[in-house]
């Protein structure tokens, strides 16, 4: 258990990340809302805040006087066990309160905190220190959101802004082949069974029984998933499942979320704006429909989770992460590329391990009641936090999203 | 025909009346489109310059330079014969250009505009001073959209914000019960036949033969409307039209757009927020579906679009209008209200005018492309400028529009 | 007034013309609602039953029994005023009440209604008589209703089946030039003012002025309009009213409703199944949107619902009717086409006439409401009943709407 | 391998079979598509058809002729790689084939099977006989689907009309508590490993680690589910998935589909049309939505599909199927209700099983393609015929879906 202190350098220095984040943009960019599933980049500085207000000043703080009663409704996302909340489509149109105001919020949270940290030196809570770790969690999946939404948000408009000249670039031009990590069958135990802080959804630890397999040591490139567009991947119905073939003509998909022609050549657009696409890089904002098709071109399968845990299991948490500050995925080196960069799409759909137990109260909502129709990715990306990311960690999106940072790593039986 | 000079006068005195409008907004109010049917409002203001930089800079200044290129799209409403346009729908979602940058678009073209003035100066040009008065007449049309939008997007804020504090303000409580107006049947002349500015859509002029009717001095209260609500007018479907009924239904309708109950009285959602209902002043934001529905209701009919223009023609153009700065209907006097406070429905759909002509070119669309489905209203409102309106001047919106400043006046044949 | 006896005799030749035109169809055929606007084949003949037994039979035979209480609502089209009503768009769902069911409750009703025609020759009664006279004018409606349905229904089955292969047919091969009725200006009175049965909306009958004008002896054949097509009239937007060209683009539309490519030449969908375009004979299944595009590409115009009623008023009402047995528009003969064939596009849109009145009770529910946002058709067509029509008669459809027998006849102002 | 005797014999009972499942039809009853997801009966019959003659008939007859070329698109239902079909929204728009004509196709598809089996005599061909083992199959779904169809179609009829009355009835009012069926951990062979008829989507079989639990030995009944609409179970949203919450308020579900309040008690449509419900039978017509909540509100927990496959492979295949001639489910004998009556919901989505090789050619659209965000089903019901089901078989249908025969069986932990 970390101590107080640690805690409360953790909360200061996540909140401030927040903050950082939105440093480059204008009044004008905190209000977008491109598309249902993103959220104005204020909605989202004022719902973490909401998040800390609403499951530790509120109930634990007897003095504590809330900032506005009615933000308790307007920053509320999906929590319906704590009452109404604004709907997801219209938080675009709040042009009130104002930047300022939500930064006014957010410092009115804070102090708020450090008196309940002050507090919690003299009367250490664990239940309440969960809470507070469970936030600054909160937090920084809201930061990954608040990198995607941004660059969603930058992307459907025609002047194709960057979000930043100055980000780190690589742009190697190599690409490695494939080497293949091999698996013997057996049973695993996945999950999570450590005593540090992780979601709900990792546990139980359970045993699974595993069929030998291999898997690739890095994520397929733009220039290889070019290779699937010019196969006419898009035009080959048989590579596709049934649902993903409605989508993609409903949709008039025919390449990747962010890319777009120019000439006999493509752009991309990325947090640095619209640039020539790096052929070495990962293929990145892949739906899952998109990487199945690949795979089943490609003649391969997705991983499934347990397998993903697996072999991550193999390799120290490292690599392209938020930190390293390039909010892109870069070229593999040759040793291969197993956390960072993009999340792997896994085969498997997400549902509770056995034994799984929701957390008490309305914190019960934040993953449970998402157990339907979506699938887990795994290995966090150039915009995740390294020291949110766990070996057990289980993202998950419905399978025709593709805004987040997304991208392909294909496996097969092992005698394949 | 106005003097060069007066022109630049009108062209300096209107184009900063746009930005007055402005002033009380924040940053994020230019921002939003709260229905399809709005703008935000920094569109509207780099709408109603690339009017300028379109119809008069672009065809006539060989060395104009164009602000930015995409500007010509971005900023397009719906001119197909000048190219593409962004889409109406998602107008809201441009958080670039800035609203400085906008602000600096306008000042470019009111430079260049400048320079039009001085050459024109030396060489006069009817046509050119033709389309200058044309884009003085857009601009204020839409100082009437900027406020219509920012109610709206003001109103579906839960915060209720108010746009202005400092609004005049009247608060009449008095009623002065309806008095008619009679006029006999014959042959009337219809439509536009002076020298001055009039848009196409007003000419020609032509007889018509009107049989005798008479019509209210001045427009339904919200005390009165509140007895067709009390009256179940909202539940009793043979007083509206099939069309009405569904939408009526499809909607919810139970009251008029702004107004929400408040225990057993009203309040209304005001340009200066949320404010107690005054059941003297006219009821307003009312669609042409209630407006039929509520004559109906009260054994009366809506007057037709010809009746109107003759009835008005008997009274001078002055009432409650954009410089009264209450930007809100008022209580009538006892002597009738005519022009201003709120436009009229009629039972006329818009359509041409025997022998209409569209202007020649672009400026075609302007108005014939829309006399198809929409309904005529008449008089202006209170944020109408009294110097934009004529006797003749048509306005129309679709039959279940409600967020123009709309309200109601009776009329019926003289023997009822 | 007619007597009893003709009443009766009209009676039963009109309800046996309602099931000879259904003669053709198999089971299955009168099942199918292709579109909303569409009904089955035996709702019709249900409906235009249950409106004598509603309108007749239940509030004036005290010892009337109803047939099965739940036709009272499965067969109500659309009278709010008289209960609840099966939706619309379900009525092809409805397997049960069976065809011959349907049948016996025809033969019920007319049963039922015998006894009402013996009892009024011993009590003749007006009102009872009118509502009869109503009755036989809303069955002979459905009968061109029938048609337009079923055209439709056969329409959408890839297999294209006729309705019947033993119509009678023209197929003239000569379109001899329009020439030009003109009119002068003047004051008409527009309206029905006899004394036999005309429908509430034709009435009063009241003043109009119209400015001079002329107006074609003959529709607009297929041959013309192709050259609309072949002028690239689809996607000239300038030729279209912004309605229209939403509409246009939604949809997808390319040329009237029922033609399709067949090479170079076109083929057309009939009552008689899939035949080649004449290019002699009128161009029908035309929405107003493509009627007033034409009338623009062509720098006419199309006629005002009055002129039609004045220009109509100078010829016999004879022509392409039911009887003849074509159910289908024919080249017209050098002498022109004024009646008949397909009803004519008018540039009026569906309103009250000055002091109009509807029936009273739940009969008024019959035209009244529809009176927004519809346009006005005249003269009749090949699938109407010649007796059915009056020059005053006025049908209405939205401007897109096209599934109706309408055509196009151009005017314009006299000096054009 | 079964004889080609045999299998002659049993293409011909399963193929009359079909016909006398339709045999209580009237004509106009073959017609109906209620939903997207039903099609008409006469469709059925004809796809069934189809399959023969595009899977065997077409490929291996060479002097076979195709009854109607158009055939191929109408009654193709969804096989991409074999070419265009009739969109699925709009089988219920085809009158025509008529239900005569359909007959005759089967009937000239078995006089060509009879000529195909005559051939087989004498050149075995497995290939062959694996087909039409797969057809015979597909037709036997198609019979479920028939019934399922039917019943919805009926449904949807305000008359309520009964499919048949002379169904068999049991109405037993005894419900037996609940025994629960103990299985310990370890590892467990999932999937077929037979030499008879399978789908490919129940191979390859492998081991899977399952944990201990218990499995009810009956499913929940009328009478338990309304104890969870009675305690509210339809308004506590923290019983629901996110997505099921969402869909329920759209759609406005308050009970299963089928049922209706009557008075204080309830009334459930069924195959002999409305009866009153007996609260002993299992619920029915129940989506995963509904079952997952109810399990929650339980507190137990649906049975994985490799639970549940374990727990029925202790039990012989028996129960009411199809030939009990209930077609509806009847209350559980004290021994417990293993198979037939109702499929039991799984908490597993649908995925493919380690190392699943879809069947070549067009035949692999047949199961794989639809691995996507729906959940797995076991066990059958009493529209199933009993020799259609194995153990190893999977049914799937979205989350969403009731209108198949499904139930609730539940699960738990062992030591819960």
């Amino acid at each position: 258990m970390q101590t107080i202190n640690t805690l409360r350098q953790r909360y200061q220095q996540i909140r401030s990340t927040s903050e950082k984040i939105c440093t480059p943009l204008i009044t004008e960019d905190y209000q977008i809302q491109s598309i249902l599933e993103t959220s104005p980049p204020k909605w989202h500085l004022a719902h973490i805040s909401w998040f800390f207000e609403t499951f530790l000043l509120i109930p634990n703080q007897t003095s504590y006087k809330v900032f506005q009663s009615q933000y308790q409704i307007l920053f509320n996302s999906y929590y319906e066990t704590i009452g109404k909340f604004h709907p997801r489509a219209k938080r675009g149109l709040l042009a009130r309160p104002s930047v300022e105001e939500i930064y006014a919020y957010r410092s009115y949270i804070d102090a708020a905190m450090e008196n309940l940290f002050d507090y919690l030196i003299h009367q250490p809570d664990e239940k309440l220190m969960f809470f507070i770790e469970l936030g600054l969690n909160h937090e920084q999946q809201h930061q990954e959101l608040l990198l995607m939404d941004i660059k969603h948000n930058f992307s459907v408009n025609p002047l194709k802004p960057a979000y930043r000249q100055d980000l780190a670039t690589n742009n190697s031009q190599i690409s490695h082949p494939i080497t293949w990590q091999t698996h013997n069958a057996g049973i695993y135990q996945i999950g999570y069974s450590g005593s540090e802080f992780a979601y709900d959804n990792e546990s139980p630890q359970h045993p699974q029984y595993l069929t030998s397999f291999k898997i690739a040591n890095r994520l397929i490139t733009n220039g290889e998933y070019l290779g699937f567009i010019l196969d006419q991947g898009y035009q080959q119905v048989d590579l596709w499942l049934a649902d993903a073939w409605a989508h993609l003509k409903q949709h008039n998909w025919q390449h990747p979320l962010y890319w777009q022609p120019d000439g006999d050549n493509w752009l991309e657009m990325t947090l640095a704006g619209l640039v020539k696409l790096n052929l070495h890089a990962p293929v990145c904002h892949i739906s899952y429909y998109e990487a199945d098709a690949y795979a089943r071109w490609a003649e391969k399968r997705l991983p499934t989770e347990a397998e993903l845990e697996l072999a991550l299991s193999q390799h120290a948490i490292a690599g392209n992460f938020f930190a390293q500050d390039y909010l892109h995925p870069q070229a593999a080196e040759k040793s291969g590329q197993w956390y960072g960069d993009l999340w792997t799409w896994s085969s498997s759909s997400y549902q509770a391990y056995p034994g799984f137990k929701p957390l008490a109260g309305s914190a019960g909502e934040y993953n449970g009641k998402f157990m339907c129709q979506q699938m887990i990715l795994r290995g966090g990306s150039c915009v995740t936090s390294q020291n949110h990311l766990r070996n057990s960690y289980r993202n998950f999106f419905y399978p025709h999203d593709r805004w987040q940072f997304s991208g392909i790593r294909l496996a097969s039986d092992q005698n394949i």
